[in-house]
């Protein structure tokens, strides 16, 4: 039995580059060297600190227990009260959730392999908007299932396509269309018109539609992100068959800087919600109850500062002002659309067929005074190969000043590794 | 398309009874009601106040980051540092565990379920011998993947059946054989020659071989448990392939009385280890940071204490003694063979044909001045349906005059349930 010593589905995943360039800066960081880590969305920005303050209390009680395996009551409450205040401050209209609504897991990857294997027989397929974050290809694969993509470019700002070309992409074995707003790598927010679209497909089509909006928060300009909780059909029939439709993916990470509590949620009608609960107590058995406990602590400090979110998009707005200028006066050559939300930036490279060496040369053999920038090659942003081959993503987590830094720094390695390739080239002595 | 709304694999789910029970519990305790709750192996034990510590530390710099997906490398190296030790002071030979051969999971289910969905194909099959923690059941239907059980019988001890009993299971499908020592739930410690026997099995099939090993320090009497890295063949070339099928399972659950921090351990060699933490990585992308900083802390303390584990055990072995003892004084109608290890009794009414309603009804319906007690039908320890339905499982995570009051209200509560019974069959007015 032992001629093939995996399951098939292990050779559908492969460690994301984000994560193939974090496991080398942490070497190089270890090592002395200063490495500026914009290759992984992990703020630099320190958490709340009632976060803290909730997980030392419970810590000291000496008692850390098993929890409910679709989350604790009060983290439940806590996160269902701050989503419909988000929504009711905005005044939009919008799905109210309860606390039958949540699922508590690790973190919103969790949410989404949970998700995937609820709904998700072996071949069936998803179709994902690209560029998208590369882990949900490993994620369905777990379910045995396959992602499938929706094109978008950057020349015409990410635009989702016609109904005909998105529904060009649907078979018999499409379960979901998924979407991210803002969008991780692209920084696109997707217009009510483009979500309530994408809505109506899957209505008519009836498939689940899944809304990760982890950035939801992460506002770069005046453009609001639309949820899925806001979309309202005209007839209350589709409204309510939408009820059997809609999963929304959160997460903690991102909005209150805690990428290493791993809490993620998933909402969605309660009927759902019993089947991927059901998935989430036979893959973790529960989600730490001390981690609930500081992150319920976070989410209630967050509503009573109302200006909370504000002066987090305000720094971040004032890191990509940094950034963009960085590029104007360091990458003349590049081309880097602004991001509308996220805190993400791609750049093109016009001048290469492929960065991906270039990434690896600039981390591993160059440096500036030992100082060095880790950034992730884009192509596995899409899924044609063809695609992102000379792009890169860079992550706004760390100060304007480090960013202006990372891109100068970026610049001297462009030409240091001209030399460099120049060299190779030359015949051997 | 949504003929099926969900994926088939969910139909093999469903909450497990002790579950169920903890739930119910819960919702009692919460009205007010006392609930001794014997029915999860949740200790009632406070963790070692160096956990506290650690986690205080890290919680208070703000910084909670992503962790590599095969764990952080202090607590990989804080364990493996644990269990080269806890082998080394009892002075038996073993294969020495490096940091590499150690990845961190969300506690021991995620460290099964991620095991299985890197092992097993859609029909696979996994020998397990029975009785077995129910939720294996689940874990292995994420991969879509069948646990096949080995029967034994309290009457003989829980005794290994020959090998030929054994083999006569295997069939192409099978991938893997698992066994839990000691055992939840029939506190059964495997013998050396019974745990050989099975890695000779292993070996011989070229099936993987799975030791849940998470009770492996609950000693109860004189017998240690005998690990999986303790197995040595005669022949050198047979060790060397044996290593290719090893893999344990491990938790700080249950010795460190840290349920609710979900942090379990895979213990394999690198190899293997590098497809499980793949699964990991598209699972729940990493563990908590600050989860690992306070599990190390942990072991690290424990390592400086040398009679932690043996007070560890002193607790649980007054327990099992007034367990015993109350259960000759109040329920002498019983059969409750002595558990060697872990800190479960398994007790059998033989008055019952089926003591699953009577659960329910203690729990519920029945109360001692405002006290009562879950327990957890034993039914599901099982997979074959006529087997456990008279037998119930405690855990002893309660103190010992705790135990001894539990097990009188069960007494009483059995006497209430026949007159609760005589009444129902009663004719109407």
């Amino acid at each position: 039995m032992m001629k093939d010593r995996f399951a098939s589905r292990v050779d559908m995943l492969s460690p994301s580059p984000i994560r193939k360039m974090m496991a080398i800066a942490k070497e190089l960081v270890a090592e002395g060297k200063t490495v500026y880590e914009l290759n992984i969305g992990q703020p630099d920005i320190e958490c709340i600190p009632e976060f803290a303050k909730a997980i030392n209390k419970k810590a000291s009680t000496g008692q850390i227990n098993y929890s409910p395996y679709i989350g604790e009551k009060y983290l439940r409450e806590t996160y269902a009260r701050y989503l419909n205040h988000y929504f009711d401050r905005r005044s939009v209209s919008h799905l109210v959730v309860d606390t039958e609504n949540i699922l508590v897991t690790v973190g919103a990857s969790h949410a989404l392999s949970n998700t995937f294997l609820a709904i998700c027989n072996p071949g069936d397929e998803v179709l994902v908007i690209e560029p998208f974050f590369s882990p949900y290809i490993g994620y369905l694969a777990l379910a045995g299932a396959v992602l499938k993509s929706v094109p978008t470019y950057a020349e015409n700002h990410f635009a989702l396509p016609s109904d005909e070309e998105i529904k060009r992409h649907i078979t018999p074995k499409t379960r979901a269309i998924m979407f991210n707003s803002p969008n991780n790598p692209s920084g696109k927010i997707y217009s009510h018109e483009e979500v309530e679209r994408l809505a109506r497909i899957a209505l008519d089509h009836d498939l689940y539609i899944i809304g990760d909006e982890v950035y939801r928060e992460m506002i770069l300009g005046d453009q609001e992100a639309v949820s899925l909780l806001q979309i309202n059909f005209s007839r209350e029939e589709d409204n309510e068959k939408f009820k059997d439709l809609l999963i929304v993916i959160d997460s903690a990470s991102k909005s209150f800087s805690l990428c290493g509590v791993r809490i993620g949620f998933v909402v969605s009608k309660q009927s759902i919600l019993e089947k991927i609960a059901l998935v989430n107590a036979h893959s973790v058995a529960c989600v730490s109850d001390l981690l609930q406990f500081g992150v319920a602590g976070a989410y209630d400090a967050v509503l009573s500062q109302p200006d909370y979110l504000e002066k987090l998009r305000q720094t971040y707005r004032e890191r990509l002002e940094a950034a963009m200028k960085a590029i104007a006066d360091f990458l003349p050559e590049v081309v880097a659309p602004r991001p509308s939300g996220a805190f993400y930036l791609m750049i093109k490279f016009p001048q290469f067929e492929d960065i991906n060496e270039f990434c690896y040369f600039m981390l591993e053999k160059f440096n500036v005074g030992g100082e060095t920038v880790a950034v992730t090659p884009a192509h596995a942003f899409y899924l044609d190969p063809r695609r992102g081959r000379n792009e890169i993503r860079i992550a706004l987590v760390v100060t304007p000043e480090k960013i202006r830094k990372s891109i100068r720094i970026m610049a001297e390695a462009l030409k240091a590794y001209r030399v460099f390739k120049g060299n190779q080239t030359r015949p051997c002595l």
